[in-house]
């Protein structure tokens, strides 16, 4: 299936049209719940628990961060063993809350110290650090986390954008991140522009676009199989869609 | 798999376990929308949309009526024309949102007039009336409607409990409900006591429960398979789960 990308700024005003109760009639809680889960899917699909249970989901302050937090949770009920490390929290309530469910799971919050122990004895990394919001430039200490995973030995899935691309524009030309190619990216709702530069695996998850919303912003509904919450999107020689 | 069963009350304190911030970190938000996933995976097990994609859901005013409203959502997502008889609203802002949500899916609420002619052309219902903290007695239009789906020609699958029944005594003695006995059951989080009446297909769903909360009212976390939100659960001959 192939697929039309939507702007930051589209992707934003999408997001206010789905949580305006006059319009979408979604919260935040929602719509989190059902993109995590979809994470979790698509992880499940290209790392099943056979593969390896240990998964480091590495989480930014914000909602892409929410996402993987709710993906860890699915990822522990399947059986997985995720752990979480997330330097910045976020002052959202939910954050703490989803930290609650994750605590009562015994899903470890790891300490800065035993993050590069971590990336050297998991056997899978989630990138949930940052998604279509991302303006750049990188702060500490997202460089040097950037640097770690973009020089990581095992299999990255990135939620929504690869962490430290431009969302219109992809890679940096330089430091952080201009070499970062996960093999698996799963863009929520829509694809971003930066995809046409992404090489690997991509799914779509985020399966509560309407009609109405989708034609706003010049999408296609996607084309989910059975109860899936995630599908796997082409992606042609040219990085087209 | 067999499982224990969890009594109204208890059902009642684990619930407020779960959306106590401080124990169990859940919104009702996110609650719902794992339960009624796990409803709307159910009804795709036994009911395909190949086998009939015209599904009426009956929603009662409370929780129960809210999860078959996430749940008619992702039936709708999945490909099927689901419809919504909705008598009595409830007055939490979470239905009314749903019903935004459906609404921007072109899923109708049909009016009292065509209830009737709803349950002649459908080819499955949903009953999502009344759930765990169900207490009888049955107050008008409910009588009218348990008489209706009692008696209906098609596959019904209930919702945690078959409306009418005593959560802990079953089916009514006489009256609306005395011989209702659906196809299909769904409980969420663990069965309730009337379970032991209870002879049909019966799923487990809400794939949540942590072993603190589990250990704390005796219950066991289900084995659910793979990234499924549902299971079947055995009943043996005599009703035990």
């Amino acid at each position: 299936m192939s697929m039309k990308a939507i702007s930051s700024k589209d992707a934003t005003s999408l997001d206010k049209d789905l949580m305006d109760q006059a319009i979408g009639g979604w919260s935040l809680d929602q719509l989190m719940e059902l993109a995590g889960l979809s994470v979790s899917q698509a992880i499940y699909r290209v790392h099943p628990p056979s593969a390896g249970k240990d998964v480091l989901v590495i989480c930014g302050p914000g909602n892409n961060g929410g996402d993987g937090l709710v993906a860890a949770r699915h990822l522990a009920h399947y059986g997985y063993n995720p752990s979480i490390y997330y330097p910045k929290q976020g002052k959202n309530e939910l954050y703490q809350r989803l930290k609650t469910q994750l605590t009562n799971l015994s899903v470890p919050f790891i300490p800065e110290a035993d993050f590069q122990p971590a990336l050297k004895s998991t056997s899978f990394i989630v990138d949930s650090i940052f998604g279509f919001s991302f303006g750049g430039p990188l702060r500490e200490p997202f460089p040097s986390i950037i640097s770690a995973i973009e020089t990581a030995s095992v299999p990255v899935l990135s939620v929504d954008a690869p962490s430290s691309w431009d969302i219109e524009n992809g890679p940096p030309k330089e430091g952080p991140g201009a070499k970062f190619m996960p093999q698996f990216l799963i863009s929520l709702t829509a694809p971003k522009p930066c995809v046409k530069f992404y090489r690997g695996k991509h799914f779509l998850g985020g399966r509560f676009l309407t009609k109405g919303i989708a034609e706003k912003y010049g999408l296609v509904v996607p084309e989910y199989p059975g109860v899936d919450q995630v599908v796997e999107l082409d992606i042609d020689a040219e990085g087209k869609l």
